[in-house]
């Protein structure tokens, strides 16, 4: 297909797929005079693949490690979860504390040995935002985001495809980054619910 | 406390502050003459809450209404609930189809009329973001999602302390808001321990 029909069927304009284009993030189409090239699918799910990534805040850069893992697989599904979480997580900063995160993690019986400091430090950065504003997570609610996210990481880590390694990167890169605003989405439709339980609100607010 | 204080005492610069207090985000200070004024620890603590706001991506429209509901906290810890979620839900788009996202939120034994629409459209935004990369949740993935989030949602709404109206909205605000960025990285961290425990990785990455 050509690139205006790329564009139609993504509903991405055909000036930001020639930016993609450019950046290498897309690869080149079948070149068919000097002027045209022709595009398949591939290109098509490259591009909805890339859009889902930015309109899930990743930025251009973390979108091209993330295309990169795709492109050229690790050979381990613990490396390939390596790859998509350094994709998108920040590098540590210098002088983070990663303590008391090491504490939080080891207090429920997970080694912080077996995690990239990076994604350590990604906790270390949000308990500190967190103290900064004063808000102090209660004890037994923090233990059930332990609990809980312990069952959500289970789940996912065990319905990664094995089929191919195609299967499983697209899996771990998309599923890692792109179910975060369902996450928080479904959270706050179940504190709405549980809101109502508490405090009896009257249903149909329309 | 001068503004120069203020700044050294929160790392936020003084022109920043008086950006602030030019959007009334922060409370005027009592004049000391007519170029000067004094701040105290409510100055201080509202710097600090909004820039954890900001910091966990709050737009300044957003923080404006999560200011506006400590200012002035609904009677209801239902509504209290509600003005938190609006404050950082964006408005339904025309066109938005919630039926599925009621659906998964009804297969659960949970009552969509219970919820406000916008918090309902997030979740059928996410879901079309994730059907758009061609991504899809397998049902026992999403089963333990709707379980956890349900099991953090509980211990959330158990834990509003009932002592004080200022006490609740403090909790719930900032709790719905500030806890995001701790929720996901917990995530990250979970994911590569089950990846470890799955595919066996070798200790200490350093």
């Amino acid at each position: 297909m050509r690139i205006s029909e790329l564009s139609e069927h993504t509903g991405v304009p055909i000036a930001t797929i020639k930016y993609y284009l450019r950046e290498g993030l897309v690869p080149e189409g079948a070149r068919t005079s000097a002027t045209q090239a022709t595009y398949d699918r591939t290109h098509l799910e490259r591009i909805r693949v890339i859009r889902a990534l930015i309109a899930a805040g990743v930025s251009i850069a973390g979108a091209r490690k993330v295309i990169a893992a795709l492109d050229d697989p690790p050979d381990s599904g613990h490396d390939l979860l390596g790859a998509a979480h350094a994709a998108v997580t920040p590098p540590l900063d210098d002088g983070l504390d990663v303590a008391e995160a090491e504490r939080l993690v080891a207090g429920l019986g997970w080694r912080p040995g077996l995690c990239d400091r990076e994604v350590l430090g990604g906790v270390a950065r949000s308990l500190d935002a967190l103290r900064g504003s004063g808000f102090t997570v209660p004890d037994e609610v923090m233990a059930a985001y332990l609990d809980a996210l312990r069952a959500i990481a289970r789940a996912e880590i065990a319905g990664i495809p094995t089929e191919s390694p195609e299967a499983a990167v697209r899996y771990v890169v998309l599923g890692s980054v792109l179910v975060e605003p369902l996450l928080l989405a479904l959270r706050r439709v179940a504190e709405q619910i549980a809101s109502a339980e508490r405090f009896g609100a009257s249903e149909a607010k329309e």
